[in-house]
């Protein structure tokens, strides 16, 4: 997941003063509400050494009432705590209802720190998940709100600011072994990281990555993320919605300066030369080709997945995709808005029902990520129902990627401009213009309500098993080549496993 | 858990006949609600070969409109779906809203039939059994009420039973070598079953076992069970209570004669000599000494909890126990109503914080099992929260096992009469006058439904890692050496195993 963080995000001096001195004055508001409600508050702070969570911890509780939180330092376990569970002391730590814990480190050392020193097997680490994901349901079901940060930084980074601390006199001494030892095993952590993201995100306890390049950045999506946070948790729960529902809450609009968006680093100005784009299409079509007799002969089932802005070019990608296929091996499904048979089950039902059998292919034009994406923004399920989907979607994906599917997710990616060089090319075109609604209009004007959910489908659904690829798509002949080769490479790589 | 099952429960024929005919209005009319709320419904069965599956089902579906249900036989995957994950059957036969969906066999095959016929390893178990959970979350999520059985028969009346099936001409046939091959293996079954229903029994998809033996017994604990099950689905959902909260609905009383109780087949005329009493209590009081030393050695915690009906004798078993320890190694924590530190915090902290370090014993004089007794029955907390509790349990129970600690629960059981009896001695007694309060005669009152909570406690959080002893009391010698041999042959057997 945190292949899609931009950590190239800035905030102006003056603007982050200006944010923070409203957000202190919001938080010690919030924090006298929570009291009065009895709510428990968890703070959860990870991150790569050197990341600034002693900085971040400072700046989030200034504003605070010190008799109403406390802040745990979580380092090695002391003689005592070693010799019970490891959740043992988190239990004690646990926070009073209308009190906050801050935690710096957390039980999350466990499957970081003790993990890689100890080198702890798969199964010890997945069971380890396991009983955080049951220890952090059994607060939230108890009403108490879990906040949960993973400051991060880039090796780079990190050496620079290890280097100018190891210089500092005054400082020097807080630099470990343990902190260059992380620098040099930085990739070994970072897969670690993954799979904790991964693993532990949900519903009732995300995650929140902050990018803590500029630590201004980073202070105030803390405290707003923070302030929302116990917000919602004092709002009044809502039942849960009948079983034909109307559109819920919806959500507030996101604050477009804090998103970091992993969009914003795509390189558009990707492009191909027509040559090389005819020979390398012919090259990987016929690829293609022998690739669908080997998964039919090996038996191993191809999903793919593409997701995309209105007119960034799915439909001629999957048309360059299947131009070479045999058509009883594969199969194109459209979706669209669910039909009345749809709606009347589980809203995955539709697309389990399509799922490939072993050695065939199911291409997905839109798919189970309308969930999060258009319905989140349109209103057409609940919060409740978004927020939950992202684990939901991701347990499906496991339940694929184990049976033994290989799994490729595509978003195609254009600019604001560029879809409306398409559109008006659409509207003048009378072949395409039954390819134009006022709908796509519509949608288009929520270009940044669209991209911020966009973002947080990419990293709360980018996972080790099942990884989104960003397809640079403002010119269309370098991404058919790129969803070409992207798929090539992958069944290739299953197939040579299997 | 199935040890927990009384199988001798009959009903006699007139009342059934009664309790049948006005459970099918009962049904046809909640089939009719269910379908204009849009509520899916889905019935799964499990059970022994020749525990009566096909009759039951038969006997549910009686009542109900054809056009508003389906039944599923679920046997061997066919070809197609033999090549899709295990789960993508079920996702197509999930029922649309306001449907009934029954389920001969199920998804559990794979935990079950496909575990034991291709010796299935533990891992792929644990991750059938992770992604069955989740998968009945989802539909649960969703708004789907989740009814599982399974039918329940010892192994002597299978045998019985499939003699007379292979025997009769007519259904012969209807005997497989499976069935025998279960017949013989029906052990390993057994264990297969245990960790099934310990692995997948939750809030949103609880398990009922129905004692099959007598059909009628049988026939209307399955109808009211789906009766109570798809009420509970009709009632609007409420909103999580708030932080600090009242009583929520009280639970309807239960049916006395469906409750089958595993206390029903104690035997309390267990007794023993004094003679014998003091040699065997000197013995093993003298074991326990050296095992109290041999745990810190090896640094192996133990934990005992002890529950019981009101002057059974839990506090003179407790002190039976400890009477050679060395006080340094051992502590009694005895359980009354939550002070307000501890209401101000997750109802398991005050738990966890006395749970012992390692090579140290803390015993419980009561325990977490408050929740689903006495907080249950006095409506101290909502039915969600006890409901919920059953996992919260059992989940802790399972990290401490894992981590390495003993674990003995104790249930002391007497009958009314003896308490009787016991109150009226305490009433004379001015040494132990202190010891009856008002409390306990109102909660005498309540013996019955006391008892049907006391039933569900011990089949809900029976586990292979942590199972319940229940200890013959109404003579408190033989409770005291049970006790305490009990104790110790956990002990050497966790030591055995170090």
């Amino acid at each position: 997941m945190l292949e899609t963080i931009d950590l190239g995000k800035r905030l102006p001096k003056a603007e982050a003063k200006a944010a923070l001195a409203r957000l202190e004055l919001r938080l010690a508001d919030l924090q006298r509400r929570a009291r009065d409600a009895g709510l428990p508050v968890l703070v959860v702070f990870e991150g790569w050494s050197a990341a600034g969570k002693g900085t971040l911890i400072s700046r989030l509780i200034q504003p605070l009432d010190p008799r109403g939180f406390q802040v745990h330092s979580i380092g090695e376990p002391n003689a005592d705590e070693r010799r019970r569970p490891f959740l043992w002391r988190f239990w004690n730590h646990t926070p009073a209802r209308g009190r906050m814990a801050i935690f710096d480190r957390s039980w999350y050392r466990r499957v970081l720190v003790e993990r890689l020193a100890e080198g702890l097997g798969m199964g010890e680490v997945r069971q380890a998940f396991a009983e955080i994901r049951d220890f952090e349901r059994k607060l939230a079901d108890d009403g108490a709100v879990l906040i949960k940060f993973f400051l991060h930084i880039d090796r780079r980074e990190q050496r620079r600011r290890l280097k100018r601390l190891a210089r500092t006199a005054s400082l020097g001494w807080r630099v470990t072994a343990a902190d260059w030892r992380q620098q040099r095993r930085y990739p070994a952590w970072v897969a670690a990281v993954d799979q904790m993201l991964e693993s532990t995100d949900s519903d009732f306890a995300p995650w929140t990555v902050v990018e803590a390049h500029d630590e201004r950045f980073a202070a105030v999506k803390v405290l707003q993320t923070c302030a929302r946070a116990i917000e919602a948790g004092l709002r009044p729960r809502r039942a849960a919605p009948p079983a034909r529902r109307p559109a819920e809450v919806r959500e507030e609009p996101p604050a477009p300066d804090l998103d970091a968006s992993v969009l914003a680093r795509v390189d558009l100005a990707s492009a191909i030369g027509p040559r090389a784009y005819k020979r390398q299409r012919e090259a990987l079509q016929a690829r293609m080709r022998e690739l669908e007799h080997a998964l039919y002969a090996q038996r191993v089932p191809l999903v793919v997945v593409f997701e995309g802005w209105d007119a960034a070019g799915k439909g001629g990608a999957i048309r360059r995709l299947t131009a070479t296929l045999d058509p009883r091996g594969y199969q194109v499904v459209p979706v669209a808005a669910p039909n009345d048979l749809e709606k009347d089950h589980h809203w995955l039902w539709r697309f389990w029902i399509h799922m490939p059998k072993t050695g065939h292919i199911t291409i997905f034009d839109r798919s189970w990520y309308g969930r999060v994406l258009v319905e989140r923004v349109e209103g057409f399920c609940s919060q409740a129902e978004w927020r939950r989907a992202y684990r939901e979607i991701n347990s499906m994906e496991q339940h694929l990627t184990r049976f033994g599917a290989v799994l490729v997710k595509f978003w195609l990616h254009i600019d604001a401009d560029e879809q409306l060089r398409r559109f008006r090319e659409r509207r003048r075109t009378p072949a395409k213009r039954w390819k134009l609604s006022d709908e796509d209009w519509r949608n288009r004007e929520k270009w940044d309500t669209y991209r911020s959910a966009v973002d947080e489908m990419l990293f709360r659904t980018s996972t080790t098993f099942a990884p989104w690829t960003i397809v640079e798509s403002n010119q269309k002949e370098f991404a058919r080549i790129k969803v070409l080769r992207t798929v090539v490479s992958a069944v290739e790589a299953r197939l040579a496993r299997a």
